[in-house]
C-alpha cells in the first residue's frame, strides 16, 4: 500500500482513557477506533493483523481435521433454557427482545448451539469423533470494559467443540488440540505457555489456559524456562497415532507451569534454579474437557454399535483472536512503539523515501514497492524524515527500508530491523534476498 | 475433504417451511441450519461458498483501491440520533439496551458509523477521495423472514462508502464501483444486470440495482440481451483515467435494462425484438450516490484548499453476500439439485468411488484425491452407487469423477460435467488436464 493514499491514520495525542501500552499504540497507529464502550471498529492496519492471526489459527485447526462452521451471533434464549444456563449466566449476557417479543441473546459462547447442530445431524456412533470450530464475533457485557481490545465487549474469538464416544477418545482429541495450540502460538510469534487450569466439578487434568508473558498481565505465573525453548513445529508427532500424541503430551506436561492460583511450591522447588521464571501473564486461550455436561442436560445422544444410547463426551477450545492483537503488543513493544512478530505484522516492511523530490530515490522506491505491493508499505508522504522514522517505529513494521539520495547514488539503501535496531547497507538489487535471509 | 469424516450431512426429507428451490437445496445439502426465525448457522459446505463469494468481492474492491475495515455489529443509538434516522428507521431495527441502560442497536447498515470514523481521521481535502468497505454481519428484524438466506434477519453483506470533494469526483468513484461490480458478478459466474433505481430526493441517475435473472425473483425485469454478452473482465478500462471510466459507463448504460417500476415502453420499443428479454429477478446489490445527506446532517466536513468548509459527497455500495448464495442457486439448479458455477462451488469436483472393496479403485481414488485434497471431495462412504450419484447431483459439484472397477481395469475413469450432463471416459493420468481444459 502507498501510505499517502491509504487509510492508515496515526494520532499524535495519546487518548486519556488508554492505560496500557497496547491500547495506546493501537489507538495512536489507527489500528482501531472505539465506537462505544468496549466496542471497536478495526481500521485497515488493525484488520490486517486480526486476519493474519485468524488465518494461522484456521490453518492449524484444519491441520487436525477440525471442520470450520459459522454460527450466527444472535441465539434463541430457548436454547440456553434447555441447558439451564439462561438464568445462571448473569448480567454479562446481552439479552435482546425482537419485534415479535421473542427472547434472543448475543452469543457469549456456543456450547448450546453447537450441541443442538450436532443433535440434528449426528445420530449414530459412526459420526464420532466430530470436531467443529468457528471464528466469529461474540459479546460479553463487561461491567467495566478496559485495556482496549483486551477486555472489550464485542470480541473476535475462535471457539471449537469436540464430540467423542468416550473419555479415552476425548483424551486423544484433547492431545491433538494441545498440539494445534502450541503450533498456532509459535507460528504467531509469541510465547504462550499452557498452564493447568481449574476443572471444577469435572475433575481430572484436562484443562489448560494459554498464557502470554507480559508485565501488565492479570495473573502471576511460574514456569520452567525449558518449556519456552521447545520447537513444536518440528516435533515429530503423528496426529493419527494416539500413542505418539500421548508421548508428546507427557513430554509437554513434564515442564512445570502454573498460575498463582494453582502454584505448587513443592513441585516448583524441583525446577533447576536457573530455569525458574516468574512473571505476569495474559490469558489468550483455553482448552477444556467437560464430559457429558451439555449432552446430558440437553439430552443429546447417539446410538452406539450395540444400539444403546450414548451421551457424547465434549470439550471446548477457545482462542481470543482480537484479544491476542493487544496481548502481542503488550509482550512486544518498546517506548517508541510496537514491535510486530513477522507472521502477523500488518506489513512486512515499510519503504521510507527520504528523497521525495529526487527522481532516482523515487525510482528505487517504486521498483522495490512493485516487487510486493501487497506486503510492503510505501511511505510516500510529503513529510520530514524524522516524522517518517517515528511513524515507522510506532507502527512496528519488522523491517524499515530507508531510501535516501546519498545511498541511492551508490546504489545502496539502509535496512533496519525494528526488533534489534540493527542496521545494514544493502545493494538495491539484494534487498529482497537480505530480508528473507535475515528473518528469524 | 473425505466425505466419510466430514461434517457434510445431507437430509433426505424436504423441510416443510422451504418454499423455494434454493432454500430446499441449502437445507437438504446441509449448507445451513436454521437456528431461529431468519437466523442461520453455516455448516462447512455453505461456509465454503460464502467465503469464496466474499473473497471475489474483496479482490475486486481492493482492485479499485477501496480499503477494507471492519466495523462492530453493535452501534450506539447516539450515532443514529445525530443523523435523525434512529426514530425514522422503524421496527426492522433491532434495538438493544445494555446493562448500564444505554441504547444500542444491531447495525442494519453503516452510513452513520463510517461517517463518524471518517470525521475523526480526515480533516483536510487532502484525505479525499476516501473509499472504505467492510464485509460484516448485519441484522434487520424482518416481520416475516422467508426464502432461507435470501430474506434472513442476520445476513452477511459487503457495504462500501465513498467520500469525495465534489460531485464530479463522486461520479468517477461511481463509475469505478460499477466496473468493480460487473467484474465481481461475472467472476462469481452469474449474470447480474445493473438497472437504474430510484434516487428519491437526491435525483440524477447515479443509483443502480444489480439483479440476477431467476423465476422466483421479486421484481419483473426488462433488458437488452446484448448486455449479458459483454465481457467486463476483458474490457480495456483504465481505472486511473476518468475519461476511460466515463466511456465504459456510457457504453454500459447504452443497453436497455429496467425493473417494472422504472420500465419505459418507448425506450423498450427501440430494442431489437430478438434482443428483448423479460423475466423476474432477485436484487443482489445496489450502488447509490447520495451526496451530502449524512455529512450535512451529522456536520462532518473537511477543510478545502481555500480553507473553506466542505461537506464531502458520499455514495454507498452494497452486495448481499449471504443472499447471493441463495440467488445463485435460484438461477442455477435443476430438479436434481444445485449446479454450482466453478468459481464459488464448495468443491471443484467430487471423486465417486464405486468400488469401495476394490483395492485398485481405492488406489486410483486416493491418488486423484491427494493431487488436491483441499478442492476435491472424496466420496469414500460405504453407500450404494445410486445414493452417491444422487448426492453428487444434489450438492452440485461442477465435476463428478466416477471411479469404478471396470474402468480402472482399463485405466480410465468417467468424468461428468454437472451443468451439461456430458460424460467422457478419461485416462486416469489425464483427469487433471481434462478438468482444466474443459472449464468454461
Amino acid at each position: 500500500m502507498r501510505l499517502s493514499s491509504s487509510f492508515l491514520p496515526t494520532l499524535k495525542e495519546v487518548p486519556a482513557e488508554a492505560q496500557i501500552a497496547s491500547h495506546r499504540f493501537m489507538l495512536r497507529t489507527g489500528m482501531v477506533r472505539q465506537m462505544s464502550s468496549g466496542i471497536y471498529a478495526w481500521l485497515p492496519a488493525g484488520l490486517r493483523v486480526l486476519n493474519k492471526i485468524a488465518d494461522i489459527v484456521r490453518e492449524e485447526q484444519d491441520a487436525i481435521n477440525a471442520q470450520e462452521v459459522l454460527m450466527p451471533t444472535l441465539q434463541s434464549a430457548d436454547l440456553w433454557k434447555r441447558s439451564g444456563r439462561y438464568d445462571a449466566y448473569g448480567p454479562e449476557m446481552l439479552r435482546i427482545v425482537d419485534r415479535h417479543k421473542r427472547d434472543l441473546l448475543y452469543g457469549p459462547t456456543n456450547e448450546e448451539m453447537i450441541t443442538d447442530i450436532f443433535d440434528q445431524f449426528v445420530t449414530s456412533y459412526k459420526g464420532l469423533p466430530a470436531l467443529l470450530y468457528q471464528i466469529q464475533w461474540k459479546f460479553r457485557d463487561e461491567i467495566r470494559p478496559r485495556f482496549g481490545v483486551m477486555r472489550g465487549r464485542e470480541f473476535y474469538m475462535k471457539d471449537g467443540y469436540s464430540f467423542d464416544l468416550d473419555y479415552d477418545s476425548a483424551v486423544v482429541t484433547y492431545h491433538k488440540m494441545m498440539l494445534a495450540y502450541l503450533r498456532t502460538f509459535q507460528r504467531i510469534g509469541v510465547k504462550a505457555i499452557p498452564m493447568l487450569a481449574d476443572t471444577g466439578p469435572i475433575g481430572g487434568d484436562l484443562s489448560h489456559e494459554f498464557i502470554i508473558l507480559a508485565p501488565t498481565g492479570e495473573s502471576g505465573i511460574f514456569f520452567d524456562s525449558a518449556f519456552a525453548e521447545q520447537n513444536w513445529l518440528e516435533m515429530p508427532v503423528d496426529i493419527n497415532d494416539k500413542d505418539s500424541l500421548a508421548a508428546f503430551f507427557k513430554r509437554m506436561t513434564s515442564f512445570y507451569a502454573a498460575t498463582d492460583e494453582k502454584h505448587d511450591e513443592a513441585e516448583w522447588e524441583k525446577v533447576p534454579q536457573e530455569r525458574k521464571l516468574e512473571g505476569r501473564g495474559i490469558e489468550v486461550g483455553q482448552i477444556f474437557y467437560f464430559g457429558t455436561k451439555y449432552t446430558e442436560s440437553m439430552d443429546v445422544s447417539v446410538t452406539g454399535s450395540d444400539s444403546k444410547k450414548i451421551y457424547p463426551h465434549m470439550g471446548s477450545y477457545g482462542i481470543g483472536v482480537s484479544r491476542l492483537v493487544g496481548a502481542i503488543i503488550e509482550s512486544s513493544h518498546d517506548e517508541n512503539g510496537i514491535i510486530w512478530p513477522d507472521a502477523v505484522a500488518p506489513f512486512k516492511a515499510v519503504i521510507i523515501n527520504l528523497g521525495m523530490k529526487d527522481q532516482a530515490c523515487k525510482d528505487v522506491c517504486e521498483a522495490l514497492y512493485q516487487t510486493d505491493p501487497e506486503n510492503f508499505l510505501y511511505d510516500d508522504r510529503d513529510e520530514r524524515a524524522g516524522a517518517k522514522f517515528a511513524d515507522a517505529d510506532l507502527m512496528g513494521h519488522p523491517w524499515q527500508i530507508i531510501v535516501g539520495p546519498r545511498g541511492v547514488a551508490q546504489n545502496v539503501v539502509e535496512v533496519k530491523r525494528r526488533k534489534t535496531g540493527q542496521r545494514a547497507e544493502v545493494p538495491v538489487d539484494q534487498v529482497l534476498d537480505y530480508l528473507s535471509s535475515h528473518q528469524d
